[in-house]
């Protein structure tokens, strides 16, 4: 399939019935063209999802469809934890020599039906080759003007929370689709002090949060853990996709919330479990 | 290196001193956060630089910053094409192992004087693996509201031209430093009625144009070529990075313009040179 056709292509798999003012021109262009709305910030974000990195080579259509859902929901996941709402998406592939029209097509499934339940558009991208699939989505988010929640705003004494159990994806060897917790950041708006998505591990993305806020944490000892999933999984395995916030210590916290731990003054990135020190520790992708 | 101390390094390259209001965070948290000026349209675009398609390896630090450079260059261009001013970028960085520390550096000296010439911020970005090294330039420019220049909406009777010399690069084995020419491309808004920049090859690129705005194209029999540069080099050499734009025909050109031919009605993106039938044909990357 050469280029032309495959942009041709593409197009069908992202054209979207429906009117967005703020869309002036999509793919085809040299650039698409947005129209911000007044009083809404802009959020940006891209994540790179590489064969062999982030997946293992399965040529099948099923296989594809679910490796196009991950590298949408690992962007989209961003913007739900800055409690943005996710708005458009660009999608840059290199194609490895093995894929084929019906995985590229499988690929584009994957994230339109993702990006569809999130009336997400996919309005531009790039196409090449390279050894290794590639993609590359980059995903764009509104939220309201100065209410984005950031990682370097928590305070000492604020608590820690997760919007679910946690170990999931490494206990199943990462063959989930994962679903990013788009309306649960929104409704933290306004609410947490601070918040991220664990996309690498809590440890890990605890210690960043922790370390950008100037704070040391300290784990519970009891943490929420997913079915069949180890203690193990629960503080280093990655792609849980959860959001981890904190919340002032009076605050009472919303119910979809499950508390595990707390913030406190000390060398900023400290991380303590049950009373010893904890090395951050996750897979970095 | 290991990716937070990378994140570490990439945040001290990208630093710049200056206080930019529509830019509320930057590296180091899940998104950027970007506060768009009313009255401005935003232009989005991305473009891959990959080992072994758009460069060879060579492993020392000069290579390095003329990659980086070129990255950079591609995606400004597309911003240039559309009358823009590049404002943001994000940068996805795929490192192979052979990739040094210095390397990267390398790559960040590039974008970034490039980028500074143009007052251009990276203000984000992914790291991640490949057995190629993979750069993802994302770049975020703004536009008077409306006025971007599009491929789509060139007339039948306009007339074509380019704002330099063609075949410069396929000439010289494609080891150049390209200037986007977003100084030019903002002289272009409001008297231009189309245009794009000249990234796969002359013939490919009006074709596109052309295709887009439902017209056919009739190349002039001279045409401006660069110092050394083929007929073969001008009609179908890629990586100019000059401007392709259309005039109404009654319009006075700017001096930074040259005729390269014309648009007619005919079947829409159809290309003649010379008289005969001419097929689009370019590097496609």
């Amino acid at each position: 399939m050469n280029e032309l056709a495959l942009v041709e292509a593409i197009r069908g798999y992202t054209a979207r019935p429906g009117r967005d003012k703020s869309l002036i021109a999509s793919i085809g262009d040299d650039c698409a063209i947005l129209r911000p709305r007044p009083g809404e910030d802009l959020l940006l974000t891209t994540d790179f999802v590489i064969e062999d990195v982030h997946f293992r080579r399965r040529a099948h259509a099923t296989a594809a469809v679910a490796i196009g859902w991950k590298a949408m929901a690992r962007s989209l996941s961003d913007i739900a934890a800055m409690g943005g709402t996710p708005r458009y998406a660009l999608v840059s592939l290199a194609l490895a020599p093995w894929t084929t029209a019906a995985y590229v097509r499988g690929l584009y499934r994957g994230m339109t039906r993702l990006a569809e339940a999130h009336s997400v558009r996919i309005i531009g991208g790039d196409i090449s080759a390279s050894p290794k699939l590639t993609l590359d989505v980059i995903a764009i988010g509104s939220v309201p003007k100065g209410k984005a929640l950031r990682r370097d705003t928590a305070r000492p004494g604020d608590i820690l929370y997760v919007t679910g159990p946690l170990g999931r994806a490494s206990a199943a060897g990462y063959h989930d689709q994962p679903n990013p917790r788009v309306a649960l950041g929104r409704k933290l708006l306004g609410k947490a002090t601070a918040c991220m998505d664990l996309s690498d591990s809590l440890t890990l993305d605890l210690h960043r949060l922790a370390k950008a806020s100037g704070v040391a944490a300290s784990l519970d000892p009891l943490l929420p853990a997913a079915p069949g999933a180890t203690l193990e999984n629960v503080l280093f395995g990655g792609e849980d996709y959860e959001l981890l916030c904190a919340l002032p210590p009076a605050a009472r916290p919303p119910r979809f919330l499950t508390r595990v731990g707390h913030l406190q003054k000390g060398a900023p990135g400290a991380l303590t479990f049950a009373g010893a020190s904890l090395p951050p520790r996750g897979w970095l992708r």
